[in-house]
């Protein structure tokens, strides 16, 4: 029944696009209303009817009804820090190759960016779990995680990861914090042998500095590199990039937990 | 029974890392022999080892056994022209959102690169089907999935795309091909509405022809971006980027299933 | 008598920076005021003092008095239209190798950005001869140049180049045009052979045409870059780009007037 | 007589251009040959001959003969070490605004590129003094500044800057060191209050040192920067970036000799 995909259900999330551009996103849930400046639109509008087409709100203002992307999803999430960008979460999943079942360890919950496109690779069957000290933060994290209805992927844990992780034989742990030189010894007891250590370091003197210690806790296999990622103003006979651009997010970091300090990556 | 994690197994894909820093990918196979300029290593040397162990080559060197990242798989593959990077795959998998239990058309099937990141993304419960005219393109594409062990989530047709798509109601579709803007009623045929497209352009030129045309024919939510990649050399003491990089491989372009082209994305 | 060197003169330029870091250029006449919202400071009580001294406003500021760096010249002028970048234009005239005493032809005077900087490079010896057809647009360009007191070194002409320039024999000519294709043959009119011809252009579309164009009317040796310009925070101990850049100004278009189609530029 | 300008004359650089667009730069002197695989050019061919004229070898290949610019005179010097770049040159001259009649300390006579450059800049009313503590390195420089007949502008010193610069009131010194901190001192007895100072270091750790020591010595309006440098293929109808990139050569740094350590640049 091919048809079924074209229409919009309860439950599913949908991203209302109005003349003003402006992206909102919803999880439907009948009897509830979605209020904006551009009028009221009851849920009940929307389910039912067919991906992409329209419903109008109370005064009369058109809304397009999208399936929201991935991308959407982590750049529309409630922020309590600086937010990672999907520029350098897609080149994280990637490099680890985080795929459909596979458990993830990170810390530092953040505003949830990286939990929400680890949840959603990793699928059902994986888990992610976070992990931050403080109540403040991961509580929005775990907000935006609920608002997705990602929860049954994602096990959070407010701790200090100087206590030690839960987990054994990690093949995967994304670390967002200033200081991860200070836990390699808890990362390498929760780790697999040759497991795969990534993280984002805003400064280049937090890079040396994790170098320097990895080197010395018997980690290897270093990649360091930055993603610059320029816009282009989509017009076919003026084409060109945006005026402005994202200039640094931060240094990518990547290692392998490998005792061989002489082995060198091609 | 945690400890299973750390043996490696008949049939898995494991990286050899050399003094040379040169990594071999091999899929294990009890009998089975690996040569190389370093000597012969049995695969049975390497079956029931530890993840991250070494094992010695017949004239003595010794090898790391470790587990590729998908990046590696995708750096390796077998070429039969310019490959996609792993920086433009990683944005497209997650602009696009593509998870588990997906399905997905890939119209140009190149090396494969693009193809195993999807089949590794999508998992068991997805499929990936991937369309090429030239059988001597679409073998090598083939022969490197085969070898990853990817094929029960790929489907690849030798088919010219002017013919036509079997499927309906996809919800992405992505294509590398130099003139997309031939058959954009083909994709539309088989797209859901307000599907992703995304297609990657060497030449500003093609950008161009490919707005004009995407516009005319009912698209809308343009994005054209390009990822630059910039790696570091990774020594403490004396932090830098790499002395040169790639400068250019393509023109990301995204746009949406959408006729309303009065839409504009936030 | 070295010391002449340290003390500031009446007619010199000078840089007053305050507190809040606003850096304001002005040039010094006896009996004139200097107003700002810190307070008013006499250009006599500046005109005598030493070079990266202080001077108070009658509301108390301190205000530290420093020669201007041609790049702050170049930012700081009064502006008309989108202005050239120090970036872009520094390139231009190192490649074109512009220096004391040589006579070039601007055409597109704009806020008078480039013109001031080719006004300092080819010196009292040299000349600028600036080109625009629209009086508003020229008239602030002049009025730039007439407050940095570069006069002598150039002259404006109000004229559309379809008309043709009055120069012969030139060894350089720059265009800021949006339309430079269709003045090729007044060009070549005041070019010397293989005279060098420097534009830039805001979309990819322009270079494509003015290639085409370029090559028809024989200049070959063809440039076409673009440069990116990257700040860091300069802060020690936490050293990392700034959150944002300048994506985009223009690409730089290099050509010269040689007609030998067939040459290939290393 | 306007047609003097056409003429190629004695004593002139000029740029010979092959079929194989390998480009040649000599100075012409009566009676000399130019030697190449492509056959002898005898100087007495050129001089007389127009600009943008062809010239045959003795074995019948034509080469066209052009004025080089001063970025392919940068280019093309012998190499004694890792030579700055145009880009970064360019960039230095104009944020220093050097221009006809000025004096520049240059610190670090590498191969003589940068010298060249400011000695073409400051005119013959200038002068460029360039110091270096290795003979063999300052030789190179040298030879460079002869073979381009640049002399009249140019003093080297071969010393150590430990023991102090000559020059008093400079208003520009130009470090190439891998260790500027070491000689900060010394520099700020050759400065004028307010003078402008640039360097060039390779690695971030460099930055941050010598933006500490800056900082304890009195200098301020720090600015830290790097130029990327993006060729296309000057293709019109296939237009695109170069495949690759030069990634890295140093970043750029200015500070200014100011003691007020509270001022901050706009």
């Amino acid at each position: 029944m091919p048809e079924e995909k074209h229409i919009v259900t309860a439950g599913q999330l949908v991203q209302l696009v109005g003349k003003s551009g402006k992206a909102k996103i919803l999880r439907l849930s009948p009897g509830a209303k979605h209020q904006s400046k551009d009028g009221i639109i009851e849920h009940d509008q929307i389910i039912g009817e067919k991906w992409a087409s329209q419903v109008s709100s109370h005064l009369g203002e058109a809304f397009t009804i999208l399936q929201p992307a991935l991308d959407d999803l982590i750049r529309t999430v409630k922020r309590n820090s600086q937010t990672l960008y999907p520029k350098d979460i897609a080149y994280i999943l990637l490099s680890l190759g985080i795929g459909p079942g596979d458990e993830v360890v990170e810390v530092g919950s953040g505003s949830g960016a990286m939990t929400i496109a680890l949840a959603h690779c990793v699928g059902s069957e994986g888990r992610v779990f976070s992990y931050d000290r403080r109540p403040e933060i991961q509580s929005v994290a775990r907000e935006n995680i609920e608002n997705l209805g990602l929860n049954a992927q994602v096990t959070f844990k407010l701790r200090d990861v100087e206590e030690g992780l839960d987990e054994k034989n990690l093949r995967f742990i994304i670390v967002d914090l200033p200081n991860p030189e200070d836990y390699l010894e808890q990362f390498k007891a929760a780790m697999l042998p040759g497991a795969f250590f990534a993280c984002i370091l805003p400064t280049s003197n937090q890079v040396s500095t994790l170098l320097l210690a990895m080197k010395k806790a018997g980690f290897s296999f270093f990649e360091v590199s930055e993603i610059l990622h320029r816009y282009y103003k989509p017009v076919a006979r003026r084409l060109r990039p945006a005026d402005s651009m994202v200039a640094h997010t931060g240094y990518l970091f990547f290692a392998r937990h490998v005792r061989e300090s002489n082995l060198e990556r091609k």
